[in-house]
């Protein structure tokens, strides 16, 4: 075998991945088993969106497209914002999820060597996207006391003269909380004024509930804004997100782009399109009603159960719940629930190593119906299980 | 303005984006354009991947896959080898486009610093990939003496401590060369015996001309080798394609495929099951043959108009012509003739720096008409040209 590359060594293979794996065993062996630990919506596609997919293909639009993606698209992403921030199309790149503009972003502002900023819990390829340019992510741990998000305080202490940028989440993956808007016009001077690049990652905006969530966009044309059709637009598997760069970017981007994956997924974009009318937001927003009911009955009935959740989870379709009274090894407790209850969720190991043995997420991702059935077989277990030693 | 990574100086933009502007500035303005610079069948998908295409959506196949692809299609594209050298569906990595390969198989090859070989004039991205990882491109300059494809005997020679691969494509762009079947074995064992690991980019094969391209998996099972739906599949727009690994590298692929862009496409991943179907390939064939009737007549006629093609392109759908008789500087030869005729071709400079002004790129992947009439336009426009200073 020739060497690999150092950097694969550096990736850890996600947990959730042998939960799953694990969890369909399981299934394969008949035992009923409830997925709280997956990461996408459990609707279809909105039948709107499909339908512009299909007419897309019966039109032969099957070219590649060009690599920032259909003006039309770019557009229509760019009117989506409200009129008092609205960027110009031409700052709008089409990438292939979020995945694809956080790719392209770090690609875009790490040199070897560069420190990224990143809270630890947070979204597990943040910090792989700095390692593939042989950049430095540096956690910031976070917890309740600052609502699990990096503060601007915590980021100013932490910068040094290697620390090219930072990457904030709102809604955040897995805690579902936000970044209040004062917090972020702080975040965003601090970061401004210590010569930085703030990304904000908005995947989870318009799976809020209760409250809205106002894009970074508004605090100035330098940030870098992900954002993606894969969840609230409920497109996972249709690859297909974007960036809002500062236009300075943008040539740049578009070279990058063209060499790393030519273009974008030519029916997603035909299809994402129709996820800005009218019929289709309706759809969207109603089952933005169905998660914000999903969390409203899981928060307290996991509360009742024993776990903690400090700082609600605003956004999102997660809640990361603190199991220290069951026990100081999360990753082995998940096995445990799993074997024992058929419940899926996922260690807090998967999101960093900030108390990550202490948490365990839960998606809410799945009906109503199985969460609280879920919950009961929660309850009948953890009732009987010895108390943590 | 922040400061961009060093990276993105580096990459140069395509050239041929310049001619497509100008092209299309042209036909603005009323001018018939005869497109030769597109590197893209002219041929919509086949119907029966389509209707595959439609039919995923209608039953709502919109989810995340897993990072390696969907096993039905892994096993589908593993029995499209002949029995003889056929992967296990374990090794193949389903991927967004031969670009997606190129991207997973180098970052698993490539730490910063390492170099990797790669053939002068050959497939711009691939330098662009290289250095993504920090790596150095160290192109092999080719020429006519040897098939315009880099030589066992090249690779030995450019070898150092610090070359960690060398990078083939058979049939490639912008030549359409390939490299003959006794060649790819002596470049596979010089390859091996200096400890470092052969890509082999296979995207052209299936269309190659009176001759059968084998796979250079053929030759070992610690090759590399990328392929895509893009060109002989004729899905360029869906993004789909295929990476063959040595089987240890196969869950670190996984890895990097899983933080890198979750997974593929799921319609086009459906869609693609349908690519090897009995009455799709009566159709692929089909068009195979005209892309055979093309070239026998482009070539040829090219040569009349007194362009040299001193190695037969046997696949692909390119011609890499020698324009020396006509200008010392191709970039400008190229934007002359698109303006004078409207025939829009692509410069060498996109493809290298060897030779690089002396040739222009001809893609025959338009109609017969349309080539029949370019070669009129050209015919007139360089009998009355002065001849080269
Ligand atoms: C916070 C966050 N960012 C980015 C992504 C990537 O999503 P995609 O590439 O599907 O848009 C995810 C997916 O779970 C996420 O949770
Ligand atoms: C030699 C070669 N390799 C790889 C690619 C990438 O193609 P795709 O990502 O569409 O499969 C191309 C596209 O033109 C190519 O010519």
């Amino acid at each position: 075998m020739t060497r690999p590359a150092a950097r694969l060594d550096r990736i850890a293979p996600f947990r959730v991945m042998e939960v799953l794996a694990r969890a369909r065993s399981l299934e394969a062996q008949g035992r009923s088993v409830i997925h709280l630990e997956i990461g996408e919506p459990d609707f279809p596609t909105a039948d709107g969106i499909v339908q512009a997919g299909v007419r897309a293909l019966a039109a032969g639009r099957t070219s590649y497209l060009p690599a920032l993606g259909l003006d039309a698209l770019r557009e229509a992403i760019a009117a989506s914002y409200p009129a008092a921030h609205r960027p110009d199309p031409s700052r709008i790149v089409v990438t292939p999820g979020a995945s694809g503009a956080l790719l392209l972003a770090l690609g875009a502002l790490v040199n070897p060597g560069d420190g990224v900023l990143l809270s630890d819990p947070g979204y597990p390829c943040n910090r792989h996207f700095v390692r593939l340019f042989e950049g430095d992510p540096r956690p910031v741990p976070v917890g309740p006391e600052t609502n699990y998000q990096a503060s601007a305080e915590q980021l100013r202490s932490r910068w040094t003269d290697r620390t090219v940028a930072a990457l904030v989440a709102s809604p955040a993956n897995p805690t579902g909380t936000m970044v209040a808007r004062g917090e972020m016009a702080r975040i965003a001077r601090t970061v401004s004024a210590l010569g930085g690049a703030l990304v904000v990652d908005e995947i989870y905006h318009g799976l809020t509930y209760g409250i809205d969530a106002e894009s970074a966009l508004a605090l100035g044309p330098d940030i870098f804004v992900v954002n993606s059709f894969s969840k609230y637009y409920g497109m996972t598997g249709w690859r297909i997100g974007w960036l809002v760069a500062p236009a300075e970017y943008v040539p740049a981007l578009e070279r990058l782009a063209q060499n790393l994956y030519i273009s974008v997924n030519t029916p997603a974009q035909y299809a994402a399109l129709a996820a800005f009318e009218p019929e289709v937001k309706v759809e969207l927003e109603r089952r933005r009603g169905v998660f914000r009911e999903r969390r409203d009955y899981l928060v307290p009935a996991l509360c009742d159960l024993g776990f903690g959740v400090p700082a609600s989870p605003e956004g999102a379709f997660y809640v990361y719940a603190d199991c220290s009274r069951f026990t100081d090894d999360s990753e082995a407790f998940a096995r445990e629930v799993l074997t024992a209850t058929g419940v899926a969720i996922t260690p807090g190991i998967d999101f960093g190593e900030h108390a990550a043995r202490r948490h365990v997420r839960f998606s809410y991702a799945n009906t109503l119906e199985n969460l609280e059935e879920a919950v009961r077989r929660l309850k009948a277990y953890l009732e009987d299980r010895p108390a943590r030693p």
